[in-house]
């Protein structure tokens, strides 16, 4: 069942290895097949180079699992949170990538300096509250996915395909697996060059309004014309 | 038509991909031939290991498309204007390079911290102001290009092969397209090292004059020494 | 005699150079061989890449050589006080690593800004006292060791597998040759974001108890449900 | 003529991109025969990977061409003078290796922060005087060699194999040409390290003399105990 889905999530958890996202077992990445409500990702603790499609756990959106041998990867429970909540989305990504994950430290989402932020992010990636004692003590994966949710209530998570969980680090989505790790790559560019050009300037100005406007929207949406037809 | 051109062009696209200068589609190369009057330039969004001479397209300088099946990048308008107001380039170099762009994003031009930056570039490499609402609302790319040239009312553009569009990126040209991607390589180096003693020293002196005359000196124009005859 | 210890520290000491924590021969691995109480450790200065099984040296815990025609690492006493010491470890590894040699440089302990470091060590990497002159003109790598264990005298060894020893580098231990290596690529890591977090933050504060202890614990002890059973 | 040393030459100059202390054509090495009073050197301009033992530059030391086709280096005044004054050594390298790079900017020495730096120059890595303008004005590249022989009146050139000229970059010396590039290489760790200790630390206090004199005179000198015999 689901043996392309299950291909495609495999293939999305080598490319956070090759893209240097993540050493050892940092990182994964799940996809949803949305009619049947069902969601693929990478079992936990296994090494990229081992993974198999048949490796693979598949389960329902309350947890449950369908398919696979292994345990599911330990941030399951967020990634089902997020599929819950965001309903458009095919695939999520969670890593530690360095500089993401120093924004994430720090507590501080990542400000737009520039057109290569505005190309893929409608402004500043957020970043959620810490989360409480008891919400870490119980649930506390869960409550990753709801504190997540929580920090999009006056967001759109389609223009913002990202996120920093404070004192931990960086979930992306995309329209499937792959995309999800296109932003993933590329939130860790951005983050590192927001890192640098505060260093550089001693302040947090974003750039203004129009010119993140005109480059989000010169790449997403009706009025789009990068790239080809 | 333009064969040896669009293999040129394709291979300095490629270039950049292989000097880390790019993640995805971020930059783009372009070159000129000066007596026909035709632009040869990437495609835009198209992957560099998918690139092949065919591919490319060709402009007129007015951005009329003269062959070529795909669009053209959508930063072509800001690489017409180079060409009709700096007569003598040959190619032209966009990309979101971390180090230089980090300068752009910081609204700084590089100042001339040392000898590496001395050979290749005659002071400091300027940064553009900022786009007007006006500007970046209308004809965007172009005005990108005018922006650069007005930068450069006061310089020598073949001294100084290099430019910040600020909140956006570096711009290098060259007498051909592998010389501009050169000039986009020297320029990243000479960022990260101008940014890094900054921090060091705590201040932004650039090198005396004579200091900066010698060594560009002693490797461009008439009483040029460095390399073979 | 230990074929098979000295394959494993072999394959550990060249993983130290693939896994990019030395340059030359600046590092050492060792394991030992609790029954026999015998420790298998890289010849000194050595290059990776000529080691055989049979190049290792083998020595009894008062430093004897027992077997080998090289001379051990010149940290062997260092490594031997620790295996005195610390009952439970089964490997050793010393590199001079950027990040976590940076923070001994400057005679700080790592604090705990993430999960990533509270998933492996259980609260703030420890630095230790520089060593005094005495120390250093008499017997310095056995009293680095000493100062290495003077630290330990209230931290659970087996809880944090790594230490700084001031204006010198790290040491890491684990349950055998490899472990030692994995936490050795982890403290870098840690040591690269934590350096990072306090640049962009401004400040040193730890995560929470309550994350820490979360993190840990759900890779480490009884209640662990990382990864696979 | 010197058909063993060119090669060798040679192949340091190839180290030299290898180990990523250069880019294009900057840097070069440089070897002596001390027996003939013959310099071989890297000829100006040449890439790496063309380089083959035939085109490297023989000169004497008042700098006549002994052999050779090509221009050599137009660094070789400083590397002839460095071997007129400096008797022992037999290879020279300069490079623009970043960090050792950005200290030279910045006009500072290199604090010795640790063992690292200390197992092989004893002391801060020394930063010459900016040249005068009249200095820079008429043999350039033979006062580059003048400024640094004039820092070293009160150094010892043996226990120091590293200078960095204020205001351009790094020169190391060796026994030979190798040698001089394995100090190359080792500059540029410890310039790194040293850069972040000041950032991390906000102090530039090197280690006590006591530890510099155990970790240098354990590797150098007639009580060395480091490596094999």
């Amino acid at each position: 069942m689901l043996s392309k889905l299950k291909k495609e999530v495999m293939l999305a958890n080598q490319e956070l290895q090759a893209k240097n996202l993540v050493i050892y077992t940092w990182g994964n990445v799940s996809a949803i097949d949305r009619q049947r409500s069902l969601v693929v990702i990478k079992p936990s603790g296994v090494a990229y180079e081992d993974l198999t499609p048949e490796k693979m756990v598949v389960l329902d959106l309350d947890g449950r699992i369908v398919e696979g041998d292994l345990r599911p990867s330990s941030d399951t429970p967020t990634h089902l949170e997020l599929y819950r909540q965001f309903k458009d989305i095919g695939g999520i990504v969670h890593t530690h990538s360095t500089w993401a994950t120093v924004w994430a430290q720090a507590g501080r989402g990542i400000p737009c300096r520039g057109t290569t932020h505005a190309d893929y992010f409608y402004g500043e990636i957020p970043c959620t509250r810490p989360l409480k004692p008891a919400e870490v003590e119980e649930s506390y994966e869960l409550n990753t996915g709801k504190v997540i949710v929580e920090r999009f209530s006056d967001l759109n998570y389609q223009q913002m395909p990202a996120v920093l969980v404070a004192e931990h680090g960086p979930f992306t989505w995309g329209v499937d697996a792959a995309d999800a790790v296109y932003n993933s790559v590329v939130l860790e560019q951005v983050a590192q060059m927001a890192y640098l050009t505060k260093q550089l300037s001693g302040n947090d100005r974003p750039v203004p309004q129009y010119l993140l406007d005109k480059h989000y929207l010169r790449k997403h949406g009706p009025g789009a014309y990068y790239g080809q037809k």
